[in-house]
């Protein structure tokens, strides 16, 4: 049997915590479940300590792992870059990158300002590389599938949208400090966290631009022990909500909090159309909500769409018809994506210029929450 | 203006603990929200006791209070008598006041046995008069809004009925006797009180009839205190389930509990067709869920219909779209269909026949679970 | 048996459409299920057009219909005037009723404005009679659960108020033209009649103040038909959503629409506090759900209250354990506590103060919605 | 760093259809997640024709192909049969294997029939191999949640069981013949195939034994098309209910069903103890409902305990707090389970007895459904 040989892609990871055994995960199943145009192949792992990127590539499945950025980047072999490092790493490792020829996956948020973004997603396309962003939810087969009913018009115009995203991990205030509540290191706090989860969802969903918005922020625990018997300040937020209005007139109320006792992972957005409705949620992740006004009056209600037949997004590629995924699957959808956009010639959405526009949205927010105005986005 | 007056209807109450209220209520409220061709009078309530039935009369809006049955049925402007007592004198005080001429509502479960029921039947059918039985949950909006898309074929052909009506009241031992523990006074236990409401409404939903069933029984708590300090035997069933089919092949599941964490009064049917299921449940009586084939594959899913606009059955008799109804009102509309079929010349249902129906399965379930064989119904 | 004769209160009920019925439907229901001071005496509807009321009186239980006001007020045998009317009326009549010597329980929003309220409150407190809101949802026994439980301290202090009234009624643009889309009659629109309810709720439900808001509005069709093949323009909102800060530092997000697919009667108010949250929803307003962060972390969980045991608020005065409310049981719980407040010498609430608070909030988001800045409350 | 190296655990998977999918992605990624004490190498897969063989052992991760099953099990280097193929070679193939010496992990059901199944066991008994049966959802961390919380009393003696899996893919009777539907080499049809986990599940939650069944079945649609423009008599059941006594005296409802529309894979297991109820549903798999009579009377309700938290039971082998699980893992938990049993002493279950134990109860059930008689297990 004389198949040709199919070329291999061979990837760099930088991090490898929780991110990074996500992608790690996505990149060693998407080919098992996919028809990849390439052979995927993990090649190192960079972190800043050799031991523990060496330990990590061993369990993750890379070949080898590398405390040395530069030289990676140098080697000719290796043809993706993946950036799975805390946000304020973002820009330099994935600007290196592009500069070293490399093409980019790059963790969300893009990065930790409008402007950061902007230079990053100038450089990308100035760069010929495919360049990627990992909002994995929107390869959720559920909200692939609501993007598909909204897009084809089944609920209508768009009127609203209504997207929390709830947790609750530092209701307490014994919950230690960590770069998640320092502001230098993440930039904010629930806000860019969860709201750009939202913001991107959104734009995704419905194809709708942010035109202005009006925030408010609230840092309910204003210092958190250090785990060293000290206490540190908090400079980001719990929770910030802000009120928008899009490009064609609809509104839209948004909020992300982290003290919200009993949300684990309440990413849950509605949208209200001229004739429907759709509600997802992260929390009930196989599950779509529809509302129709259509067919019988008698007969009409919200239904719970159980988003694994054959019939929906990415389902086809798993296993037979009712069974469910997990959050990793988001993770492998986007990442086969990747792979194949790589010989095709379209763009692989979301993008540095997606990174961007939900930056602008979150940058507005923030604004908002400080001068307490309404704040133009963008 | 010169209306014509309507016609008064006066009712004498035998019995007023809780059915009685139910009764009662249903009685002051149909002439409020429905046109009835006769204006309600709520005359006399007959009790063992003189000052409790006064007492009762007075707080439940009828003229006057009595202890002497014979004395009431003895009167001329009597037309209906209402039947609340407990189940062993259904039977006696409805036959009794079909021989002195009155329209009969009595109280489910008809009677004690088969035997009973069809004497009562028999008498009913003899006696001209209007006869009904207090099923209320088939005027439930839910309920009858499942009964008419069964029938009008949204669901195809029946297949399983899958029905369980689960309480938790006697889940511990410390719970006290009473007549409902107490099969001289009530029959059976959760079988002869709960599995008569799923088999009504099942007949009611389905059409079908029962052709046999295989019954198993449970009483887990053997004796009960008796608020003295003394402990008197149990000798009903906490709990009775039965395998069922159906006259057109279909497969029945049915199971009464008193000893079930958790549910309060899960009257829950389950009705598999063909082409679709509808679900009915009282714990959440406004709601119905119905799955069909039909339209997109991937838009699929049950929906969960909210039965109070205008479209739905009854509801236009109560309040503006969208204002739920609760347990009562399943009592003022069938009330009020009652009411109207006095007018009428066709069947009011359920009237005695379905109560000899009713009684016949669940004749059939008792002696099926006490000789463990599969017995034929009726 | 000398029982001491209870004293009459007489009722005049003004206006007789959806409100008024319910306000009947209580008045009628009250003393039947509660113990009451007084007995309660439906006296007379007051209408517009004399016909019109006799025939409500008839069918609501009234002794007669007027429809001169001033001379129902005038009746000495007058105790209580009952205020069913649109909007705008609110303030005239129940202010003439206080000056001619009657209590007064006034349909909800209290004014159209609140300068209109405050002149109202104050007449209330000079007059030194009893007044009261008919904001009904407050006894609602799920949402007098949620009122008891935040007041004990199961969630801690709050945090998050996430409260939506949405609608879906006004949806197509084929919906005609009423009174309630225009300003004059009405005042606002979605949020005069669906936030007030939001406001007043979460006021009850916390205990706490709304201190600044920041609002946006909308309206999607511009104009509706009247019914006689013309189009009238539409001057209220279709959608009001706003953001708050409340006087303890918790955050807000509201939000009324009528243009919700969907959502019915989606009346739901979200409240975080530091170690719990609690979930009322009208659309299922037999249930509330509950968080806590307590026992066994590993069966932490939203649990789902069914409200109707005897140990939940009101559930006693109607039906065993189990058994489901409706709509109009708001209504019936509301003024059996204003009767007895009569007799008492607390203060019944929401009484008019509590409506200026109310009016205030929806003012001072009206303000912002055109300002498009953050506007104090008060 | 001089790591003792860790011995390496080789497999054979014999089939490579659905089941060997899912059990080929349980040793690939179960190194990833878990400490195992061998390296697990996927060595061969055994098929039918050598070239599926070749091109699934590719797909899937496998060294090579192979037809030759004898060549296989002769080999020194193979530690582990996975069995992987119809039911009807379940036994044949595992028998084999244990001859040979290898460990045996079979798919489920374990055999046709009851006595192939104990023959089985005994062989496997004899063997000193060990040896595990996929039944899978054991491992799903609800269930493995609910199994902890009934053994440690939090619902103190079981008196219920209500066990359903439903289905619909064979509503229509356009759906095609299959080896599913076909006795001869499935031996039945949604009774072994589904009341096989419920049996299994209801075993593991309870540690109750089934003592005596009594058995319903029906085939709705008694002939498919083959694809071939023929149709082929259906001679295996579309549904099949029974009813059922545990050796504490409890009863069991259970009920497996193809034609239930709307069902996909409503595996669906209620327990009821004395103090409390558990609800198991894989259609919402990482959820668990808990009732409990506890705490204060006025907040008790049904919770829903989002299984994902590192008090779970694998949670912590997965992703932080809150993120979601698929179908998968439960074959990743249960393999490595399996490895870890390797080292260990203990017994791993369920292994070839408690295949014999469901087989026993599977055939009592049959056996009653054609006799129309109470019978007892095993």
């Amino acid at each position: 049997m004389a198949t040709k040989r199919r070329q291999t892609l061979r990837v760099a990871m930088v991090g490898h915590a929780f991110m990074g055994r996500a992608h790690a995960n996505a990149m060693r199943q998407a080919g098992r479940f996919f028809e990849l145009p390439f052979d995927v192949e993990l090649a190192v792992v960079v972190g800043r300590d050799l031991a523990r990127a060496a330990a990590a590539a061993a369990k993750l499945g890379f070949a080898e792992g590398s405390r040395d950025l530069d030289a990676v980047l140098a080697r000719d072999d290796i043809d993706l870059v993946d950036v799975a490092t805390p946000n304020d790493s973002h820009a330099p490792v994935a600007m290196a990158a592009l500069r070293a020829g490399k093409h980019v996956l790059c963790e969300k948020p893009l990065a930790l300002s409008s402007q950061e973004a902007v230079a990053m997603a100038k450089l990308a396309r100035a760069s010929g590389r495919r360049v990627g962003l990992w909002h994995n939810y929107r390869r959720c087969p559920a909200a692939s599938l609501a993007e598909r009913i909204v897009r084809r018009g089944d609920i209508g115009r768009v009127r609203h949208v209504r997207a929390t995203y709830l947790q609750d991990w530092l209701s307490s205030a014994d919950v230690e400090a960590s770069w998640r509540t320092e502001s230098k290191r993440c930039g904010s706090g629930a806000h860019g966290d969860l709201n750009a989860h939202l913001i991107d969802m959104t734009r995704f969903l419905t194809g709708l631009e942010f035109v202005e918005v009006s925030a408010i922020a609230a840092t309910f625990t204003k210092s958190r022990p250090t785990g060293t018997g000290k206490r540190r300040r908090v400079d980001v937020d719990d929770a910030l909500a802000f009120l928008t209005r899009f490009d064609n007139g609809a509104l839209g109320t948004f909020e992300a909090s982290r003290v919200a006792p009993g949300r684990k992972n309440h990413n849950r957005i509605e949208i209200n159309g001229e004739t429907g409705t759709v509600v997802w949620n992260l929390e009930r992740m196989n599950e779509l909500e529809l509302f129709r006004f259509e067919g019988d009056e008698d007969t009409r209600g919200f239904r719970t769409i159980m988003c694994m037949d054959e019939s929906h997004p990415y389902a086809a590629n798993w296993w037979p018809d009712g069974h469910l995924l997990g959050y990793e699957h988001t993770f492998v959808n986007t990442f086969a994506e990747f792979v194949k956009s790589l010989r095709g010639r379209g763009r692989f959405r979301p993008d540095f210029d997606d990174g961007v526009a939900v930056q602008r949205v979150l940058d507005a927010a923030s604004k908002s929450a400080r001068s307490r105005r309404w704040t133009k986005v963008g």
